[in-house]
């Protein structure tokens, strides 16, 4: 049971020899992202765990520091540095340099430049100068206008990694889901589901939450529909779908809960009972999550060759560069990396 | 606003002339439906809000009483008594007598007599001799064993009363949830799902709620999408039936909030805002639902010409007899019926 980013071997014993090198992307200028980057540079004790290594342009966040009032003396670099004693900013191509950045709007410059830096986490995390990467939040719509055309991060790195099994984990110390669909519509759904898929998420959930709880975890396998289908007489998918994938999952040694009707899988008991529920659409994993997580959730992309997390909210661009943001899911998700990181 | 019983004013003349009068059906035989209501009759506070008149087995219920030492001295009678100072039992076909009645199993008797004493509840609420009923649960299987075929109470009683149009409400202090669509395949509920039946379920939460809280209440229509569709990238029907439903029901005078992202409705903050979701399908309401009310949470049906409120849980075989059923939800489902009756 090890998390996925350990077949690439080599990169561990890089990081294993240095102190936690953990990139953290800016996002979208317009956003929270930079202020969120200068809570983490202010807020020491999170430095124990990990060096933090912002990607991002360091005369924005200079300006955002300065109108917030954030204390902010890291250095900037504008070449990758060799080595990193302690917290810095480098910004690869200074993407952002001599335009004049609005807060709260969809920018072009702001989405080439967001693309820019996940680019070069992601190459850094290959070629194992990184630990892990950690995302701020990027507006879709900017990078559309930048000229990358992605849904999300999720499929970015995906693409840049050359994976085609991935899927995206919610992990908070209360409840952890991981999805078989997300951000698709609800009447695509059922045939989305294959027995294939529904294993190859459960498979990455059951490593990955293993490796971080040290043990084997307890899985629940949710129904897609209500009761579980009820024996057949609200929907055949539990059947048709979940019962194959449990057999393929069963063959590989790994044993799940299932499937279990989803309104009473997540009473306190079966909470107490589960490290992980395995869900067939957004909501399903969303609503409990969200119940329970609100401020401290993490998104974590399963099946990558490297660890990467990102907190649960968007951009916010109602409150971008008011120092009105809470840093609470974003430093969770600095600190799950460099757990992650330390598991590995 | 006044919940839908009121059209049948006749009845409600009727009831405030007397002591209310609440007929409780045993539901199956062979299920919790004895204990619970044994469980009722022995606790004398919940007398003071309305008269219990259980429509069941005598023989049976003096049984199950005897098994696990629960005080029995209600009076049983085979007419309809005409008036009743205290609560007391109703056998109206004596159903069972003769019948080697088994804990825990379906048998065609218990399916006989269980849509008998719904039938004879109905029919008294219909008459106005009762002010509103409850409904210990039933089995599907032992009500079809015994020549009934009707997938649940609900669909019983809306025939029974001649309604078309009602719905599932269900209801605790905490939290609740009024459903558009509920016991049916996941892949069959965005085909289920128009503008009508939508501001139709949204009118009668209205009505009822209103009359609950004594206020205008505050509704929230669900998005039925992730994300409510996000602009249409997650689906249409956001656009395409719940706009023009909330226009039908502005037309109306009824103003909710919606349709809202289901994964970010249920916080702490917005559980205190809302008096009632309209959910989609039956885990996006149930699941929140569960978690916040498990033992506590009122089955209300919306759209019956009479009062009817069952417990949020089934017949539990494994435990029948047992002694061990928890009354939590039954009680509150009586309390729900008496307050409702208060407000007619």
């Amino acid at each position: 049971m090890r998390p996925d980013h350990i077949a690439a071997s080599k990169y561990i014993c890089y990081t294993k020899k240095m102190k936690k090198l953990i990139a953290v992307t800016m996002g979208d200028a317009a956003g929270v992202g930079p202020e969120l980057c200068l809570r983490l540079l202010a807020h020491k004790p999170l430095h124990r765990l990990a060096t933090p290594l912002i990607i991002g342009d360091g005369g924005l966040l200079a300006r955002v520091a300065k109108l917030l009032h954030i204390p902010f003396n890291a250095p900037c670099f504008t070449k990758e540095p060799e080595s990193l004693p302690k917290p810095a900013v480098f910004d690869p191509a200074e993407a952002l340099a001599g335009i004049e950045i609005k807060p709260g709007i969809d920018q072009p410059a702001c989405g080439r430049a967001a693309a820019q830096y996940i680019k070069v986490a992601a190459r850094g995390c290959l070629a194992g100068r990184f630990a892990a990467m950690v995302t701020a939040p990027i507006s879709k719509n900017a990078l559309n206008l930048g000229g990358t055309h992605f849904p999300g991060h999720t499929e970015m790195l995906a693409r840049l990694a050359g994976v085609r099994d991935y899927a995206m984990l919610m992990y908070s110390e209360r409840i952890a889901c991981a999805f078989v669909t997300s951000h698709q519509s609800m009447q695509s759904v059922p045939r989305s589901l294959t027995p294939r898929r529904v294993a190859g998420v459960a498979a990455l959930a059951w490593r990955n939450i293993g490796a971080l709880r040290g043990k084997t975890p307890r899985l629940c396998l949710l129904g897609l529909n209500p009761h579980a289908g009820e024996a057949g007489l609200f929907g055949s998918e539990e059947r048709s779908i979940l019962a194959p994938a449990l057999r393929i999952l069963a063959r590989r040694g790994i044993r799940l809960d299932g499937p279990l009707p989803p309104d009473t899988a997540f009473t306190p008991a079966a909470l107490r009972r589960y490290d992980c529920y395995i869900a067939m659409y957004h909501d399903q994993g969303c609503i409990p999550f969200k119940m329970l997580s609100f401020d401290c959730g993490v998104n974590v992309t399963l099946g990558l060759p490297f660890i990467r997390t990102s907190p649960d909210h968007g951009t916010a661009f109602d409150i971008a560069w008011h120092g009105r943001v809470s840093p609470g899911s974003f430093f969770a998700a600095f600190k799950l990396a460099a757990r992650l990181a330390s598991v590995a």
